[in-house]
């Protein structure tokens, strides 16, 4: 029986994984990947056989039980086997789900962390997270939505930078507008809006917008949007793209 | 005039940087580093002159300004410049001053994003930032305490998973205690906390208390507290620590 290691990929770019998540890419036997991960960091596992597992993989099924399924059954024929994930491996989606089919089956396993999407953008656009943040998946078909409405009003009056993880899809097309709605009842008008597309790829796309104007429209399923506290403030540069920090200090009577 | 990367050192162990900090480390002709990184780290450095910087670095001054100096004067003499900083190096602690005061000084510089401590937390633990969560400082010399109080009341409300960084040191020696109380009387008592202490390194400890019981004094300066939220779980293992997760699902009637 082999062990499965659980490894973050990143946002995408190939250089981005950790050393250690590269270095036990290169001795595994199989590596199970998401779509989403850039086709240069499967280099990393020359002798692998690679299989692309879940969503967009044109697998005849992308239910989570089937992907469990394949990842314990190939560390039952094989020494080291890969789950890459894109970002990090038990942020969101169904780590939980993974790891727990593991346990189960008595299979030896181990968790390479990985860059989650927001730590990706914010290093693109200067610190938006540099003070209290959250981060909250938009999507509704696990939660209900009045939870997530209810989660965004509190953590706008706990003045927390938010990440929206998920903000759109196609099952998804009005959950992002009306959570800008939501929090344009509680927050100041010229709040930054970071839209923060495929940080670090070739197709990256950075965008600020005051949180007024900002419209859904602008993010996609690649996208992570990140609003800012009444604290973050904007760099305006002359000749390259605008900055967006939060600063550490929090002055006497914010909330 | 040279160029400045800004790279965050990950969680401590050499091989938990990203491989593109590890390769432009090699390029380094000055490296300034926190305290807290591993020595080993430096190896990726062969070339470089070694600068400790910050707090425990026995420096004649540490406050901020004195380190934005170092940085921009060892880009004024040097082509290759690396700030390594432990964690991710945007979030929290002094990121946003070091990349303004390199913006005032108009030295051109990127940043290089690491593994922040409560990724490298939940990757030895299972999966307690399975779904939505906060990461907030208890750090209160620079924003009032009272403001952590709020925040820390809101998002218990709000039902998120709660990183707590920087929960105690010398001179904030009753803060945890005092967030404890505050989120007993919010959440169950029984939800999981997570002391999660050097995670991946060699005095890693990692232990799992009930919020009822949860003691301050199982923090120290090195330690990530993550408490878990209504939904979050423990699977108790026979010959294993245990481990935590927080399910995607969240059932209708959640708050």
């Amino acid at each position: 029986m082999g062990k499965v290691y659980l490894i973050g990929a990143g946002p995408g770019a190939a250089d981005l994984i950790t050393v250690r998540g590269a270095r036990l890419l290169g001795t595994a036997d199989v590596v199970l990947h998401d779509a989403l991960v850039e086709p240069a960091m499967l280099d990393y596992a020359p002798h692998a056989r690679k299989i692309a597992v879940g969503k967009r993989c044109g697998q005849r099924s992308t239910a989570q039980h089937f992907i469990n399924k394949q990842i314990v059954d190939a560390a039952l024929a094989h020494d080291v086997v890969v789950r890459l994930k894109g970002g990090d491996p038990m942020l969101f989606g169904r780590a939980d789900e993974e790891m727990r089919a593991l346990e189960e089956a008595g299979i030896d396993y181990e968790v390479v962390p990985g860059i989650t999407a927001m730590l990706a953008v914010a290093a693109r656009i200067g610190a938006p997270l540099g003070h209290d943040f959250c981060a909250i998946s938009l999507s509704d078909n696990l939660k209900p939505w009045s939870l997530i409405e209810n989660r965004l009003r509190l953590v706008a009056e706990a003045g927390l930078v938010i990440a929206l993880y998920n903000p759109v899809s196609k099952a998804r097309p009005w959950q992002l507008g009306k959570a800008f709605d939501i929090l344009r009842e509680v927050l100041p008008a010229d709040i930054p809006v970071v839209f923060g597309r495929a940080a670090g790829r070739p197709d990256e796309r950075m965008t600020i917008a005051r949180l007024a104007d900002a419209e859904a429209s602008s993010a996609d399923m690649a996208t992570c949007v990140i609003i800012g506290s009444a604290e973050t403030r904007v760099i305006v540069r002359e000749t390259k793209p605008d900055l967006v920090y939060t600063p550490r200090f929090v002055k006497e009577g914010a909330r």
